[in-house]
């Protein structure tokens, strides 16, 4: 705890991995690239996890699980999405070591032991799991297949980050089988919504919803959808997508059924994920230069209450009381702890607790009890209030939900300050480079032109946005004619 | 549905195998020895994580996740350990796949893309958590540490079965550090009980609870504490364990705290799983020749109700009073489903769900509704009963609590039927090719014999149970003393 977190203004990139490491979140590893995920930043995890699964569930989709190992001869199947992952995959090449013959108390790869065919870690598990639909989808009564799946998945990247770029990192993948293509399009927009809802109402994190641009897409998909979130640097992050994969996959693993009136048709697939990434944005969003600001609908602790006291007298004298607030607490549902630890001063207390961004901090001291009140912080605004002990259960609450609220109005009036209208590539430039944020441009739909302005600026185009159709312009960067602004960024 | 299921009498093996299939838990996937858990198996699996992971954290637990990957050097340091598992272990050699030259649309292992150190998939995790603990672990103050991890691992196994044993399985994996050999012993023993009542009161599977011989440990422990349950078929399982690991990875890895009296000194350790096998525990302890039995407490679906009716009307006025019923069942906190599937016959519907094990299944037609009666059938015991409406919420609760307890009870009085003591070992062999089961009998502790009698029988050791204790005899082998009974059985 003695050391000082960076300033966000002096290095938010520093202050970021410093963040995620003395707020307990994660930590690298031995392990090139993988990291630790720290129990603390776990359980936040799991509360992302949990909250997900129950939207999963409450639309109609079941977990399942699928084998970590793709055959290389199943991973090639799919042309473009081979092609996509092929140079980021950890290979599997042997099932056995034995002792080194020089030096008995090593091991050494057993030359003997090697597979007849390599296998792939799983960067994305389309492959094996279209491989396992064909044997189950015969008829339409088969359909639709509902599939979500939580697993690890590794992509060998050789620039890493906690949470936010890791070789190894934790999502979650649904891979659904749809009759028509109408219902494949349905399901991948239902789960684009799920995706916003989850983020605003839980992450406290608005996103603009959209599609991306051809080449930005999915390898192997006929059209992403995203939502693109924009962190507190003016650098956009991709939170969520879902895919709709067409016939592509159902193609190149030769999976068809009988349809109701008699014929033999190819099914229409979509997939969709989030990812541990997720908690890099959560920290990324609300954070400050004390610490970790939680939204209170995904923090694992939503209150913390600290004695302040001397002597052992004093301090049962106050559990005593906190006990009755422990209790009303747990009624209400709300999740608290009561931070007792005789050997830390309340001072280290209170900076533990911001440096973790509990929501809530209650303090409770001798003169307090006398007063029949408690001293009660946000963590958002770092207000202090004085509230009388009778009413605390229901000034926690609304306080919880203030505070949800504060913290999504907060990034939302940042994110709507940092989508910036320009109409020159010279404004599209000094935009990005002062301000920086989304800069909304027209564009002529090509990929030539994505480029060129991803080569001078290193801008892509994050987000085709549902919300700005049909607004006739010209491509700011060359001259021709545009449908449409999307919306371009720096991006995480 | 058409296909019959294999009576237990005639192939119990076979009608394992089928069982799983048939029952729609899981399948043989793609890739050698990995399996696909499909989502009626996975929603069981799923019911036990979430008991099994509130009973952890009740006892002060947290979750947290370390990498898949193990570098060849850290995996090595424990070298029993690594001697245990190096026979079976997935090595990752490679980061990266290219175009093959000679045949654009297939892909190779780019050689270029060698690893510097290879990487091992995690057979079990003992290695990169304890070089992960080292930077956690100075001082007394930073002990006990209580960590838990729900993951996959992977161990190479030749002859695999569906849930017994697959190359790729799902597990629990707790990794304790303490500052004293008692504390580490207590906490061993903490998880043992914690299995034991899992075991017993959520799958309703009695478990002798004991120690392992030193030959059954697990590699790198000190002691490894069990428990034990018996199959229908005789053979027995090994359903969980803890391991005291003494100090032997704190060595290895060189992790030493400063002691309150200011000292220095190596970390007591703890490490203990679950993993899907016990999924193949659960469906051959109570499962029948007419398909799975599950115990109310895990079953995904305790009661499912199907309608009995003729035309769309009939249908509809069913419909209503079900409505009823859901709700006060829901109230209740009772898991149900009502199938209104208009394609599929009743008869067939009540197959199916005697197949997927659902503890009860209540019918209602029009005659009953007539008689404000409904039709409850229990899955354990196949019978029927006439329950008046206004009862059936009552009713059922007070089934399921029957039904789960009957479930032990018939488990348990067949497993204390099938432990028989020896005295000799011609007995001892006949009871095993007989009647199967556990074999009681007096071992005189050391490894000769217990190879012995492995190689002559097939038996080994599967306990030394905590209730036997100090009951001095002569080995059924070599007759040489023995102060304890130990059993031995076939396992699977």
């Amino acid at each position: 705890m003695g050391k000082k977190l960076t300033k966000r203004s002096e290095d938010y990139s520093k202050w970021y991995n410093e963040l995620v490491v003395m707020a307990d979140l994660a930590e690298n590893s031995a392990v090139r690239g993988c990291m630790v995920i720290k129990p603390y930043g776990f359980a936040i995890w799991e509360k992302m996890q949990s909250e997900l699964d129950k939207m999963f569930k409450d639309t109609g989709h079941q977990n399942a699980y699928f084998p970590l190992f793709v055959p290389k001869s199943l991973f090639e199947a799919e042309e473009k999405n081979a092609e996509g992952f092929a140079k980021e995959c950890a290979v599997v090449t042997h099932y056995r070591l034995k002792a080194d013959p020089d030096n008995s108390s090593k091991l050494i790869v057993d030359p003997d032991a090697k597979l007849e065919e390599e296998l792939i870690v799983r960067p994305t598990s389309e492959a094996i799991i279209w491989k396992t639909y064909k044997n189950w989808i015969q008829s339409y009564r088969d359909l639709p297949i509902l599939i979500n799946q939580w697993a690890n998945v590794v992509r060998w990247e050789m620039r890493t980050r906690l949470f936010l770029r890791t070789a190894e990192f934790l999502w979650q993948e649904g891979h659904t089988a749809h009759a028509t293509k109408e219902e494949a399009l349905k399901e991948t927009k239902l789960i684009n919504d799920l995706y916003v809802d989850f983020a605003e109402n839980f992450m406290a994190m608005p996103v603009v919803q959209g599609l991306k641009s051809e080449n930005e897409r999915f390898a192997g998909a006929e059209e992403t959808y995203c939502i693109e979130a924009l962190m507190q640097d003016g650098k956009a992050l991709q939170a969520g997508t879902s895919h709709f994969l067409g016939q592509n996959f159902s193609k190149a693993f030769d999976v068809k059924f009988a349809t109701q009136s008699g014929g033999l048709e190819h099914v229409w697939a979509s997939s969709w994920g989030v990812s541990s990434r997720l908690m890099g944005a959560l920290i990324m969003i609300h954070s400050d230069d004390k610490g970790l600001i939680l939204p209170p609908n995904l923090s694992p602790i939503q209150v913390v209450i600290i004695p302040i006291y001397k002597g052992a007298e004093q301090l049962e004298t106050i559990s005593i009381v906190v006990d009755k607030i422990k209790k009303e607490l747990a009624d209400f549902g709300v999740s608290f702890k009561y931070d007792d630890r005789d050997n830390l001063k309340p001072g280290y207390k209170f900076n533990e607790y911001e440096l973790k961004g509990v929501p809530i901090r209650i303090a409770i001291g001798p003169r307090d009890l006398e007063n029949n009140v408690v001293e009660l912080a946000r963590r958002d605004t770092l207000e202090k209030t004085i509230v009388p002990m009778k009413d605390i259960n229901k000034y926690i609450k609304s306080t919880l939900k203030e505070i949800q609220k504060n913290l999504f109005d907060k990034a939302y009036n940042f994110r709507e300050e940092h989508i910036t209208e320009v109409d020159t590539f010279d404004k599209f430039k000094s935009v990005l480079s002062t301000k920086g944020g989304f800069v909304s441009a027209h564009w002529d739909g090509t990929l030539d032109t994505e480029q060129a302005i991803k080569k001078e600026t290193k801008a892509t185009i994050r987000c085709i946005p549902f919300s700005d159709k049909n607004r006739q312009g010209v491509c700011v960067y060359s001259g021709k004619p545009s449908s449409q602004r999307v919306l371009f960024a720096k991006a995480y």
